[in-house]
């Protein structure tokens, strides 16, 4: 099951870059949840390249139709199937494609697994495959708003070698998107668009971090031993494409601390349990407890580039590739609402599976 | 599903810290495997606590026990059910352990999503419960080891500031054990002994990360979109107590390169195809491109510390607490074993899933 | 997961009768199988409705489309989207059906689950959703077909009590065809017909029974204990709307036997194992032995009648409630080709599980 | 996963007829279920061999040791795992076993799939096995028998010709467990007794059906489409060794029937929704419509018998085999509670999945 995300809320994605179109069906979204096809396009917006000077400039309308599972405003309970159109499937020699393999992408891979592949744009492996996810993780996303008040945010805050250090709680969603490269703090924005202007220019990409915040998550989820909450998003964040690390709270950074700087004290505030401070990034035991669930993760930069890179064929003749088509410079960029919907996907299954006490039936 | 993990080569993992055992069941190894306790033994022996100063005194003797699935020293193709007795349950008094909330501990979140729990030593989120995924990666090791020479090498490479900047290639199983850190680097290994057993005296501990190597692994292998080789293997690793990060490849690292440095060159050597760098961490797309898998896995410092902490009870009300029992200084230290056979477990059950060509049947 | 089935080659079903669409996600497919729309339509002409006057006049030309996961006439071995656009949504007046609760449907027990439910011809409950599962089982028939020369027939074997006796190796799928009723024993066509006739006429409906008969099925596939050959083929029989039985081999039959005669004897032909008889129905611990795998699957009569049924309101109000709108007077007319589609999907899946041997690595 | 059932409620099956042990892993119970091993013991005791004449000598106490997951007294929500040592593993003479192919047994299959087997027993596809099921089972029956005070019975109502008409409402555990047969109606139980003597002295055995009954399911439960009530009932059912056939209400009667006949009308009593006959069996469109769940199983006569029977050895030589060792003339005597267990799974996995309506969270 390649395909096929989550046990309770599953979602199972499908569709090539250059194929008819990419989708998406989401199957056990509890029935009553109010949604339209705008509720999915804002987030589909969000993703949708073509947008400035530092994204790809293939242009997609990428309008969503919904075309089961919501009567009357209102999901039924049964299977929501979303469809998104390919539109700009630019007429394009593809002769370099079929022949060479791609340093970095998975031409050389997919041949090896599959025997043959749609070798256009990349076919199942491109970056498109991602529209069917944002959109299953907008319905993800506004059930758990509507039961929980989740708010889940995430941002580039690393591009290269220049990071932002602005403090989490300071970020909002309306900075974010005031930022070509989503990056909420101004004093790092300019200078982040200017590495990806710089790589552009250079016929050259670059990479970039991500934070990830979840604010307000559901309660206890997260099952212990396997499906703990940063064992499933590991799995989410790692399965999008040119994705290469993650972390949880304290992350690579809380293997050099000590165990007294690291433990969380725990204090009551009117009647809740809070943590003073939030290495654990909101999970203890795999279990979320009501903090903040923090996390950063990895892009590698965009695989395709325009210089000449050594390679061979198909045939194993040694060769030079120079990359033709359109890319991003920066994937980083264009992620943020793809490790959000991911995010989601993770915590409303989980949210669902959540019978755990006999008393609370 | 909680304690079960994988879809063809299943695991189903039970028992708590100071109940009567813990085990595991494999269901889907597949017939014809040799297979004997003393196998498996090796590897339990390897996790086992109280083997010097620098772990946990607790004395097990981690005998494993084969209940089912092998016949006339081989797999017959149905469960392989394993047994562990607990023997050193020491008594002690658990009464701070009932009350006060450890931080850094799962007891809070545990009460609260199941109403109470098993306080005895930590119960299910004991580190105890990997036992046996230990034993159950020896079986997948095996199982890799006989079709595809598949070796898997784990190791401490940072403990607290302490790095190793050993070449891979360099590293032998017999320096990994040679090593009371499970470092294999000589030039390092002695201070980070220094780092534990300062930490150890302070009344603290310390984190760790850990490489992961897998040679030989299956060509291949990995499912496109969610079920990625290194999506899985994320989440293995962060299923680990105690893991806060993973990467594979460039990891974090990456984030911070150019395409033209990050992508590996291609080549074709004895009509193989091999890349000249390995940023890839072994895999395209998801699917393992027959180079090394190369990871890297953050630890937390262990969360049991003897000194004060701040901390609340049950019931709300504030304290301070100090650990009793024993626990190690530096988990990392015992985890290469648990990172080994968690990427064995993902490995095995890729695998198996392998019919992706019609060509191949 | 309501809506999706299987490990491996695994088929995500949506649409509701009276939406824009129906379709399915078929997942897991091996690459390199030739493929085309028409390889899948034959079998939707199949099950089309308005064919003759035996079946419900809704006319749905049902032309399937691949979306994705084709490529150059080849499966890619990504995943496999196929829309069937819904065409004739008859303007229709649903106040009775959105008011009273239809004797022997499901609007009672959706309203229940669900809260509310799409009542536009039975929404996801209504046999249109079928549809969807023999598109993706006519992929699971071309799988079978070409690594296995595997053949599946299904065909209806009684109507209300007329009975075929025709020994099953006489039975074609030509012979299948050209019966209105889908009976191929002529002897008996005619009766059934006029059976469903009289039904029709009478404002009533009729039940029925299908033979299905697998021929050169994959060998020593089916998982020993739960998922067993029998066990999946009765789960999938079950799920197909209408149905209430399902037996194998000798089935209810077998409960009336003695050993003596219910025992299969076993011989040797031509270096080949097999069975004088076939009580076994071609399953003997749950895993085939290549003999034909035989069943019987019962069907209800259809519910909808246009006879006045006592009935109650969603709001607990009595009433008599006579059923508008078209409908077939026999569904199992119409259930030889979903029947042999789930049996396909059954074991295509069983088929790509079968890694049982080390030694056929 | 052969022997892993369930999506919440997880039960992984393991062990061998004459291996050390049989047990199971029950994973997903809610926690704060009170539960001691005398809970399950009962079941076990329904379940266990030797207790009169009509059934196998073989003597097992089958004592079940609760290993983990329960604490004080009470499920704590961890993985539950259960031991019974096999005891009578009478020294044996397996010769003709290890040689030639049992009739109606899965020797043959099992060595197709698996290249050899543990012939001790039957190994694996004993029905010993099924104490596991049993154990497991009764942990799902008290907690439904808790949460919605739901009552599981079966019992035998037909063996080789003699049946019984007794009304289901008339069913007690009582009456049940009070027959040799565990047929409840006394009008037929001695005659039945005489079948299974007869068969048993003719050096034969003999078939029989069973009756399932569950009162007061959980309500609304069963996911459309796939895994309907029905669908999963009857893939549980067909698990069982020896089961060759399932119907759910009407079942193959109701093919014969007509809709006017067949369709329950409903009514409504005390703002409570029932129908006046229960032709559904309790189900609607594979959801619990709160009625009774009523099916019938179909059990094929024990393979094993002392006859001699045609069959051929591994080697393909043609002989004739006469069985010895102990067994049951008639399986479907000891299948009641195996029945009983394995309904209790499938409904407490689907009430524990019953997240179907936003406003109900």
């Amino acid at each position: 099951m390649s395909s096929v995300f989550g046990k309770l809320f599953t979602v199972s994605s499908w569709g090539e870059s250059h194929g008819k179109a990419v989708g998406v069906v989401v199957d056990g979204c509890p029935a009553g949840l109010p949604l339209c096809a705008d509720d999915i396009q804002i987030y589909l917006d969000r993703r949708r390249p073509g947008q400035n000077a530092l994204v790809t400039p293939r242009m997609e309308s990428d309008k969503v139709e919904i075309l089961s599972g919501v009567f009357e405003g209102k999901t039924t309970g049964t299977p929501i199937s979303l469809l998104i159109l390919n539109e700009d499937q630019r007429s394009h020699d593809y002769s370099d494609m079929i022949q060479w393999y791609r340093p970095g992408h998975a031409d050389w891979t997919y041949d090896m697994k599959y025997g043959f592949r749609d070798y256009r744009g990349g076919g199942r492996s491109s970056a498109r495959e991602t529209a069917g996810r944002v959109a299953a993780g907008a319905i993800a996303l506004k059930l758990l708003s509507q039961v929980c008040k989740t708010e889940i945010l995430a941002w580039v805050s690393s591009i290269g070698n220049v990071d932002s250090s602005m403090p989490i709680k300071e970020v909002t969603r309306e900075a974010i998107e005031a930022s070509p490269v989503h990056c909420p703090d101004v004093r790092v924005s300019k200078k982040m668009e200017s590495v990806v202007k710089d790589a552009k220019e250079n016929q050259d990409s670059v990479g970039g971090i991500l934070t990830l915040a979840i604010h307000r998550p559901p309660m206890a989820i997260g099952e212990p031993v396997f499906d703990r909450v940063e064992a499933l998003l590991a799995m989410a964040m790692l399965s999008i494409p040119a994705c290469k690390g993650f972390e949880i709270g304290s992350g690579f950074a809380g293997a050099r601390m000590h165990g007294s700087e690291h433990n969380d004290p725990i204090f009551v505030e009117q009647e809740n349990f809070h943590t003073r401070t939030n290495n654990a990034g909101g999970v203890l035991g795999g279990i979320s407890n009501g903090e903040d669930i923090l996390c950063r993760v990895a892009f590698k930069p965009t695989a395709t580039i325009s210089r000449p890179q050594e390679t061979v064929s198909r045939d194993g003749e040694k060769g030079t590739l120079v990359a033709k088509g359109r890319h991003d410079p920066c994937v980083a960029v264009r992620a943020p609402v793809v490790v959000e919907s991911m995010a989601a996907l993770v915590l409303a299954d989980l949210f669902l599976q959540q019978r755990a006490r006999i008393d609370l039936f």
